[in-house]
């Protein structure tokens, strides 16, 4: 039985599993938090971004991003769910409204759900934006689809730390 | 068996479970939603509000406040986690850093834990914060903790349907 | 400024934020784990559970039980979603379908929405159940709905190391 | 300005963005369904599945697998958190305990969280699980990590209503 060929050290790492600590809570002053420059091929023209928060369980994360004048992101697809709030600017999403797509301005609430697949996310003055993502970002070739890469709370947290030299 | 005694409006029925359509994104413009005033007992000192996404699924919902200088909100436990974005003025989480709490200034990011147990939160100047919610607020009384109300993504709906008049 | 006064100690734990461990995986034998008796008023007619999981994150948590032919639960609300497996027996759900509500005969998957009611859930037949949640049970009073108790996954944890003598 | 922009219908749609129904309970019976065959690249062996359920806000989704003796899932990583109950059998993974994984007999739980990469999951004998997920799977060449394809709630869906011809 599988009972029986489980060893003490076995059943005493199981109990751990229903012996958690509650999550702590957590504060930043954002502007005491330095820019850091996103990379291509995610982003061009000058992006930076500020991440704010990672929970490993769920693989959600939060960043604060700043956008100049002619800068945009590539083509991606929101793995989960995402909110964000257009804080400065305007973004324009899908070729914005002049082509069919959606045109943000400040201040403005979005929510993208699971799998909306955004190409090229263009902003033609200086914007900022905070926005709370569920699961990765999976960046795609514009053309056919195919994959970039996926990012998600831990790619992302290991290129910060990298970045912010820790 | 089980299988034998099912109708064929059942059977039917439960084949939909496994065709559902996508959800919709979504974009609001903060500015073109009115501020609607939260009422007591749970906000004090004239605090405003604007529901701005509702996810019945998850039990989520986002809103944004407005703050004057002097108010305050009750004693809450939050029952899922919380990620706030404190986009003006100053927030003093269990007596503010004066009394062994927290005070956030503007722009200032917060993650509040399942759990988290919020006594009078107070903004002694005029504030305005963006919050996206995971499950209800429980507000409790201050003294012995028993429960006042639970407002989850469905109660605060059918407040803001009928304080906007729909 | 904000920036000005934040202690380099701050500074330091403020880092923590974004530099977080994976969660590990868990394997438990269900076999290997004592029942325990759900506590009345919740349960009634000698109810068992064993906890498999919290996840303090999300507030989610995972249990199996076995109730015995004559048991119920008392009434509650689902806070957050919920899903279980009945692997044996037969459920009966609001009143079951005699009364307009729903017997489930095992193998039976069910989905329990966010602000899910159930008065007795009552159990005919000896009954085993694995279910997964996200968010607490509220329980109430059938009559007049008034709270009884908000039982998360530290409650639950917390009665299950008593339980278990941990 | 923004506001003054807005035409009428985009006013009214967006109203609808804060007046939502619940989303509905669900039940089935799994033995109603009829077994589907889970095709190559993602499983070897004739292992067969029943998509029980799907959540497209969280990307969430629900299936029961029957894997027969000599049957094997090919590597895969977990993007978001899953949890199984393994109802029959023997499954190892990561190779099984011989060979430093694990070895999970049933009854048996485990947690898979968010990022968990999972080579060869092997069946020596013949098993069934259940399992929750959250989020996609990312299929990947066991070689190199390369991906091979992202499946989620909607792809499986797809799969799902192509194989029972609805």
């Amino acid at each position: 039985m599988a009972t029986a060929t489980k060893s003490a050290a076995e059943k005493s790492s199981e109990t751990t599993y229903r012996n958690k600590d509650a999550v702590n809570g957590e504060f930043v002053h954002v502007d005491a938090i330095d820019w850091q420059t996103m990379p291509e091929p995610f982003a061009h023209g000058g992006i930076c971004w500020k991440l704010l928060h990672v929970s490993p369980e769920l693989g959600a994360w939060t960043a604060y991003y700043k956008c100049p004048a002619g800068s945009y992101f590539s083509a991606h697809i929101h793995i989960g769910p995402g909110e964000y709030l257009l804080t400065k600017g305007k973004m324009e999403v899908r070729g914005g409204s002049a082509k069919g797509g959606e045109t943000a301005y400040a201040l403005g609430y979005g929510f993208e759900p699971s799998s909306a697949r955004h190409d090229k996310t263009y902003f033609p003055i200086d914007s900022e934006f905070y926005m709370t993502f569920v699961g990765p970002l999976h960046w795609i070739n514009e053309e056919d689809g195919s994959t970039v890469a996926i990012t998600g709370w831990k790619e992302l947290q290991d290129v910060w730390l990298q970045q912010t030299g820790q």
